[in-house]
């Protein structure tokens, strides 16, 4: 095996690390960053995020509310519910855990958080603010992908980047993301003649589709950069996207699954909050010295 | 010479003509479609758009108020004003004329104009939307090149698009359009090591960069598509950014400067329009109807 495999749980200690500095500190302004998790029904995979979450969010010192509403609660009711939690100045951050009912169409929810208290970078203003180069909360899974490539030693501008899966909330934000830092960034999906023609014509490549073993050694360039952000559940393992054994042989680094980019990923998610928190601390200083 | 001209003008004739029938469905249910464009301080080049705009605007029946406001207004009027706008139900678009002053950041107007009525889809939250396939009132210029290159008798699923230019209102939604639509899509820019490569495994070719003379016949596959947006002005005349000669050797088809793109982008803006008013209708019915 030649790649350096990439410590995502490192590179999310150090960021948690921040996030608990800041959240100390705005704590002691009379600002705790506070998140609310939103789950509709009883869904054991939801849960475990949860749980996951807010034990991370404890130990950096952001408050974590997790409210559950039953299975028969109607859009209406939902989108009521983030209305008041956007009004409400003592919540921060707002999460929409999946999966949701057939019936609560999840682009409706996520319009209807406020875009200063998006914490997972889902309201269309904040994609479109990324694709405007003004980064502020952006999409957790998609940051953590990019912020994973910036800890290595390889010059991003310019650099011939492929992403394989084109979904709104992880592919695309990793293109423009990409973009936005001078990558010339190719978007492959399902519909791609050749994937290997342009992967392996890369020299980082970012995999989001959801296929194990879709992304194979000889479909990389040697030294290759390999950040995988799939997450499949094989014979009770859980494995990327990529036939890990084959990559590593030919990658220059690779993020391993699990203990890559999901860590990272929760680590961003926090310091969302704190990022909120502050812009909403600014926002209501702006509006109360106006007001004066 | 190879390539077939595409005539833009002809296409936009045929565009023009559905939003003219729209237009009268509209006015006839009490919802003529009505145009701000807001320009500020005396510039020649705006007001050569707006002439244009106006006199496109009126032949296919939508209403078009020009208004000129001077140099030193600034930003917190300016955004004043916007605010009377989006209030008002007699205004169904608002359109920010540029050039603008030094002192009036463009994006500060574009987050001030209501998503409902962004007809240049400018607004964050359209590019995000835009992202999200959700696609209602788009970047115009962006969504014209595309409109071109579906009259195209290609198929665009898998089809490999290169966009040589990444700006945030015309590379990049090109970009998303296109992926929307199943293209597989590389963005090329100024920090792009070897944009020939890229072009040249390329079937369609958009280019939006701002350079005569960029895209040489030498850097595409034959037979491909090529899409000019750029409009420079060399020793008097009105070109793209393709050198045209070279380019019409060897593509398959070509927009010409002037006569492409420029004459399709102002039939989106009206085609915009025409949405615009009827989701305000709507929203406005559902309004009451919510009150009865």
């Amino acid at each position: 095996m030649t790649a350096t495999v990439i410590d995502g749980r490192a590179i999310a200690a150090r960021m948690t690390a921040e996030v608990a500095q800041e959240a100390a500190a705005l704590a002691q302004a009379g600002w705790e960053p506070r998140l609310v998790s939103i789950s509709v029904g009883d869904v054991a995979a939801a849960e475990l995020y949860v749980r996951n979450q807010r034990r991370q969010a404890e130990a950096a010192g952001v408050a974590f509310e997790a409210r559950n509403y039953p299975e028969t609660i109607s859009l209406e009711q939902l989108t009521g519910v983030l209305a008041g939690l956007n009004a409400d100045p003592r919540v921060n951050g707002i999460i929409i855990q999946r999966p949701l009912p057939a019936h609560i169409p999840v682009k409706a929810l996520q319009k209807a958080v406020h875009p200063l208290k998006d914490v997972e970078g889902m309201h269309p203003a904040s994609i479109g603010n990324i694709v405007y180069n003004d980064l502020a909360l952006g999409p957790c899974t998609a940051v953590a992908a990019v912020e994973i490539l910036k800890t290595l030693p390889l010059k991003v501008e310019g650099l011939d980047v492929c992403v394989i899966g084109h979904s709104e909330i992880v592919g695309k934000p990793i293109a423009f993301l990409m973009m936005g830092l001078g990558a010339t960034v190719t978007v492959c999906h399902h519909m791609t003649r050749q994937v290997a023609v342009h992967s392996r014509a890369a020299d980082a490549v970012f995999v989001a589709v959801g296929k194990p073993g879709l992304v194979t050694g000889n479909m990389l360039k040697p030294g290759a950069a390999l950040i995988d952000i799939g997450i499949n559940r094989v014979e009770g393992r859980t494995v990327g996207d990529a036939d890990y054994d084959s990559c590593a042989e030919v990658a220059g680094w690779i993020t391993p699954v699990p203990g890559g980019v999901g860590p990272v990923t929760v680590a961003v998610l926090l310091k969302n909050a704190v990022l909120a928190t502050r812009m909403q601390r600014d926002h209501y200083s702006a509006a109360f010295a106006a007001a004066v």
